[in-house]
């Protein structure tokens, strides 16, 4: 039997049909296991900004998002060896690559010359069908974008680590925060708040940047040694050349000189939030101290493994309020005013 | 005796007196030296586009330009150690800094965080006066800022390495061009030629980005193993993931995009020239490969030091057209329109 004629797997899920949405219920099918995958039960899926920019400039309706998912696995392909049925598990934003490239190769498919399969918005690798995301009751992929989610992780608080959580963990481990070194976060949101834990555990001294002192308290509480207040151009010119590394979590456009400017000698401001315009740079800002400008962005295989590793051992989750499906739209909404504390999480098992 | 009543130095130089120039011969007085000065009769001054950007922008005239010396000294105080009359010496763009900040206590003075005392354009940080450049029959300054030109180097074209040398050196050595690694230039004026040599003389696979295939051979036969036409975008698109290092030395505003693309992952596109404009980034660029944007500029006394080493050991001068200090204001002219390979030298001995 050719294993595309395998029965298909029923699916229900939240679709946004047209631009800007909203999301309704919508059954869709997924293939049954080939050899290789694994099909997953969605315990929690993440609701991540990334979903409210596919939703508003996505191109491929009806769109499913969705791409920090916890779950157990539900059932295996006869060639599966690291997962068995009843595992508890967590998938990221990335299901598939080309597997040859360098990139590839080296576990850093993130950067997978022939570009990645995206969990969702992308064209499957094996059965060339849209990619559907987690805001579903089932997933279906191969078992190598499968993670154990390690004991002792809430599966809850552990699926946003799947974006927000590698997004933030890269760059603090190129970077070398750690001991000795001063790490200034920029935004306290979703990727945020996870960085300031993150940053903390490596032993980083960190500072989080923040436009309303309201959350002063919150950041101190989840690792902050010191809190600046960004609209406060005395408080911000008093951190000239503080900084081994910052890391910039927000997407709405700003000015980047106030943080050059903290920057130490050497120094990196690393940016993974992604503004709509480009970014204008003062070539002095750069020049003058050897400074550096960075990008980053979710992560390989390898170092997602090692994230996971790191968070388990460091207790590391996020801080998730949870919504059932049915309250997608004003989890997205809420997310699109910056007004979560600090992830939402839909709890898929409660699907009505 | 107050040191400061000390007889003066009489010298003569070039000055521009109104911004845009043109340089007439002006004498002028430096002060006699002090416990740890050095005079030095300069013999040969690079002549460096920034010295153009000064001669139009700068705000201190008379303006003598120059901040590329080699000479030999005439005297010295009664507390220098480190050199004897009769030495053959190098000056670059610093003459002091306040020795005291974390940037100064590591030898990278060039940051310095009360800003270094520039070579010309400056204010002594010991008797007050306006620094004056090297284009004058002889300087006097700190003993720390006067390094040893090694034997074996040629006068002539070792003074570009003070400026041109080390601003490529740095970066070249920070983001370790070496051997397995590959590395492109932008640009093949008095900067990338020498950016050149050094590239390959550090064992990296080195590459020359040209507008123009007129200086293929030349780019080869400096150390290129390839050159790409950066006008060509078809080569330029066979270049994307290539390098992990591109120094790009051109100062006229250009595109960024190109080059980033041309980065390997984790790559880093390291600029060195100063457009007058800001530079404009598109975020995808940075974020997709994790790459960087990167500034550097001249150096401390500590890679200053190793640079000039580094050359010795290697063989490695700039490649110069000597000029008449009376030729100075066609040099600057022929500078300008990028006609000069690849240094320009005024040979102050032959001050007429």
């Amino acid at each position: 039997m050719n294993e595309r004629d395998k029965t298909m797997r029923n699916v229900s899920g939240w679709a946004a049909t047209e631009p800007g949405g909203p999301l309704k219920p919508w059954d869709f099918q997924r293939r049954d296991v080939l050899s290789e995958d694994v099909a997953i039960r969605i315990e929690y899926c993440g609701v991540c900004s990334s979903d409210i920019s596919a939703i508003r400039h996505g191109g491929d309706f009806p769109l499913v998002p969705g791409h920090e998912m916890t779950g157990e696995v539900t059932a295996v392909g006869d060639r599966v060896s690291r997962f068995a049925v009843g595992d508890k598990v967590a998938v990221g934003n990335i299901i598939d690559s080309c597997r040859e490239c360098p990139a590839c190769l080296a576990g850093r498919e993130n950067w997978c010359f022939a570009y990645p399969t995206l969990t969702y918005g992308g064209a499957d690798r094996k059965d060339g069908n849209p990619t559907r995301g987690g805001f579903s009751s089932e997933y279906v992929l191969d078992q190598r974008f499968v993670y154990a989610l390690p004991e002792g992780l809430d599966p809850a608080g552990a699926a946003p680590l799947m974006c927000a959580g590698i997004t933030t963990y890269a760059p603090l481990r190129r970077w070398g925060a750690g001991p000795g070194k001063t790490v200034g976060i920029v935004g306290l949101g979703g990727l945020g708040h996870i960085a300031l834990k993150i940053a903390h555990a490596l032993g980083a001294e960190v500072v989080q940047f923040t436009r309303t002192m309201d959350k002063a308290a919150e950041a101190r509480a989840l690792g902050a040694d010191d809190v600046v207040l960004s609209t406060d151009e005395k408080q911000m010119a008093a951190q000239a050349g503080r900084f081994d590394l910052i890391l910039d979590t927000v997407g709405a456009p700003h000015a980047l000189e106030p943080y050059l400017a903290a920057l130490a000698i050497d120094g990196t401001l690393c940016m993974v939030g992604i503004p709509e315009g480009n970014w204008t740079v003062d070539p002095l800002s750069l020049i003058v101290g050897a400074k550096n400008l960075a990008g980053a962005g979710s992560g390989g295989t390898l170092e997602t493994r090692d994230m996971l590793d790191f968070c388990a051992e460091h207790g590391i989750t996020a801080d998730v309020e949870h919504m059932r499906p049915d309250q997608v739209n004003e989890a997205l909404d809420r997310l699109a005013r910056n007004d979560v504390r600090y992830r939402f999480v839909l709890d898929m098992a409660e699907q009505s």
